[in-house]
């Protein structure tokens, strides 16, 4: 089979200081589809593309950041295998039944190099993209916000991430897409890696903190739809951080911006297919601005430094 | 690995009647690049942002059609065992020496039910898309004509496409993700299978005659990129079949259009992300004209009948 | 003054069969806004960024069809000048009371060459598009339907479109902008008149009938809104004529269709920024399928032959 | 007649540090073509779908800058009446003969309040937009750079912008679109004004000096085309100082750059069309940000301090 082992980003779960405040922003701003709400709090999300139940979870919190980002995994039988394979990399791993989540089968825990916490999962009920399996329209008419095609990827921040690189290429077969160089020409500033055909699907930033996130990000369909957001996101006085733009890395078009605790987001499209045979992109330190910010040209100060 | 197999469409064959004409229009015209010339008369071209040699071949002929459809599968060990998958399951297969195409290794050719030549092979030489693998830029400035992306897929005509779908599941991991149904709801007229994150690699309808090219199909990046080409077409007076419209299947916007041969060319773009969870979609009789031109909602009357 | 005269298309009157479905389609489908019914059974619509109340209206009939097109000229003043201009040229005049249709002045009703009905008034009250004059956003969100940015222009065929082009002319100031040639060479067939920077506010297509309507055309904003304009009225069912297609007159890009009446209408996109000292452009009788469509490079057997 | 007096803003003249480097700048990155020559060491310059022979020039200085902007109106019996409305208006002016200018009919020069020169005049030798008048095609291929429409307007800083406005609006008959105003409430910091459709022709920023440019602007088509307008700026290294982005004034998509002289210039695109019986648009000190950057929503240090 073409397509093996882990599928995609599954769901990310974020931590909020306000969760109405937030669940309104998620629902009519970023225009998810909220799905469910569980006993521990959490409130659940899918953006309208997707099949599975969900994809985006929030939690309050006195402290904004990211609770963990899960793969999903092609069927039980792989999670089993990367369970035992995580064991003799030598991770602690940690079983969550089925349930724990909603609509959510067992999920296997465990922490990176960087300090985050990482799950994969092989089950989640599939509640459809709101199209028929039979004769589809297009799309969905009539939804709220920004509206997001998938959850895409996260850039994570952490110390190790030469660490976590080795575990998701050596566990989970990732590969390495793109890469920036630190001043000595020799570290790593930052890596994507992809489990895909897409550009990314995990990213991370050297840091001096661990468990950080920079951003999640979601899946817009064409530049068109990045101006739209942006403008969304000015009528309801989000925080835009930079955008819309360019990425160097990926080639794909952007906005950062700030969920209203504090957590930033993405909106992102494009970026070109990748495939195995292409050689991994590197981009040395006197470049790193055109790397991320490809019209600027230079980071901005919020790039390194604002994180949760 | 999350990505093994089989890679990607890797070139196409097409005979053509007049070799002059038809590398002035696939050159300036649709835009891919001449990367060779063989004394077979094959004319080689690659999409700007491919890195491999060649995608695109096309030789003299008295008669316009497909002589091969070839895959790019992950390395001469993948090679070698689909070659002995092959051969269990009954398929003769034929070795082409590595070198018999320019900067391509050995191939596996072999014919699937619906009497197209198809082969394999995991070796071509990279030339690059343009772009450094050091700090490249977004893109390849002042290229010529349509210019598409990439050689994106093909769809082909012949008799027996259930044979032919069912090797290319059993053998190569290919999986269904769009059909449409005959009258009598069980047949199907037409599939589309992936062997990756796009919603189609290659597609076929069922035909009284075998080994008929449908067209194949070029990515273009962009909506505007669309009406582009269907600008430089008209500027061209290269024959647009259909478009610049909608394919309900697959969600994709397109061009259909001719080679001064009368081959069927694609201009593709977008097409949702596909993943081995989602359930394959099922086109009716009924509404086969909206799946195939959702606008339109109704075949043209070449779509059935003109191919080469 | 730099705009003087003749500001634009002021307002379209068309009969409809249904008045119920056709609100429905105006509404929800076309996504114009009601703003009002009177007593004579019109129901009004104004486009959502166009600050007058209203500027297309249907009433029922039996008979699908165009009433009447109207401009709105810049003051009472120029109303009252272009009375008496009418008259001295020959035309008889009907003075209309302000208030016989809602929130809109006075009107001067006259007939045109080609037996269509024309009107001009100043006066039509300012309702605002939903965005404050003080510190606007960029767009009023949650629209419904295709929802055009204003009533862009119409094409009227009948017999004498010299006379009605004379008329526009030297009564009003509008100016040819581009025309269509039959086969004599002289003969104009169609031609494309404008009393603004934009390449049309009125056109007309000779033909064997008088006081025929081919289209009333709708705003868009760019060729991706045109493609959203196509599936919506896929979803809906709408009867598409052509498109999305290019015009080669005007160069704009274009869906011609259907409202429940069989009245064509369009949704528009772009064509240049016209300056009076710009010649005209002339497309001769061979060339006709290009000017109109593009890319299909003929006329499609409805354009000469169905129109209300 | 509909469109009378002052057309368009004809051409605007430039001074630049270093001839070569900026023919080059304008030629290949810009995209501009280069019409001619004169004695006087200036370069003429048209925009692919401008007609009139030029519409840019620069000449060698040692400080960078605007020398002038120029209108075109009419005709002659116009651009006579213009002089002698100036006249009675106070203004002294002076006449430049026909040919003093490369194809460039007598000019009225004379000093706005802002101590800017400008220019009418009602000729210039019409040479093409390389598209013919007899059945033309959409555009013109192989362009080279950014290449922009048309050379749209001009954003000026000086003293008395009130009474450079009222010169404008009581001699030549533009009309007020929007206006920012100081803290005061009262005091206007910004004005655009109209001649035409377009949302503005020309604006003007209150500055404690006179004569000073704050950009000259150039249309392009569409949002697509502003990304790659930034794309090429960052593949030629042109420095961006702000965008892509949308302005809250005009509601038009662009992006503010520099020659390589340290002259601003602009990518713009969109802008609603503007008609007489609009009200002027009003931001207050407090959202002057969002008015001028509508996602940033505040100044850039650049936008009241960097000018020429």
């Amino acid at each position: 089979m073409a397509i093996t082992g882990v599928l995609r980003p599954g769901h990310a779960q974020l931590r909020v200081l306000d969760l109405d405040e937030s669940v309104h922003f998620y629902t009519n701003v970023l225009g998810l589809k909220e799905t469910g709400r569980d006993k521990a709090g959490r409130v659940y999300f899918k953006c309208w593309d997707e099949r599975d139940h969900n994809s985006f979870i929030i939690r309050k919190s006195d402290k904004a950041g990211l609770d963990c980002f899960s793969f999903k995994v092609q069927n039980k039988k792989v999670l089993d295998q990367y369970e035992s394979d995580l064991k003799n990399y030598g991770v602690v791993t940690e079983k969550i039944p089925a349930g724990e989540m909603l609509e959510t089968g067992e999920r296997i825990r465990f922490k990176i190099p960087t300090g985050h916490t990482i799950e994969i999962y092989s089950e989640k009920t599939s509640v459809g993209n709101g199209l028929s399996d039979f004769n589809p329209e297009a799309w969905v008419p009539d939804l709220k916000g920004i509206a997001p095609l998938r959850m895409d990827h996260a850039l994570i921040y952490g110390g190790d991430i030469d660490g976590a690189r080795k575990l998701f290429e050596e566990v989970f077969g990732f590969v390495l897409v793109e890469r920036v160089k630190m001043e000595d020409g020799k570290t790593d500033l930052a890596t994507w890696l992809t489990c895909s055909n897409k550009a990314h699907d995990i990213a991370m930033v050297r840091h001096s903190e661990d468990d950080k996130l920079h951003h999640v990000s979601f899946l817009l369909e064409s530049w068109e739809q990045v101006l739209r957001a942006a403008d969304i996101m000015t009528m309801n006085r989000v925080p835009i951080d930079i955008g819309p733009t360019r990425h160097g890395v990926t080639r794909g078009t952007t906005i950062y911006f700030f969920d209203p605790s504090g957590n930033r987001l993405e909106t992102f499209c494009g970026g070109y297919q990748w495939y195995p045979d292409m050689n991994p992109i590197t981009w040395t330190w006197d470049e790193v601005g055109r790397g991320i910010f490809y019209h600027d040209r230079k980071l901005n100060e919020a790039f390194l430094s604002v994180i949760t």
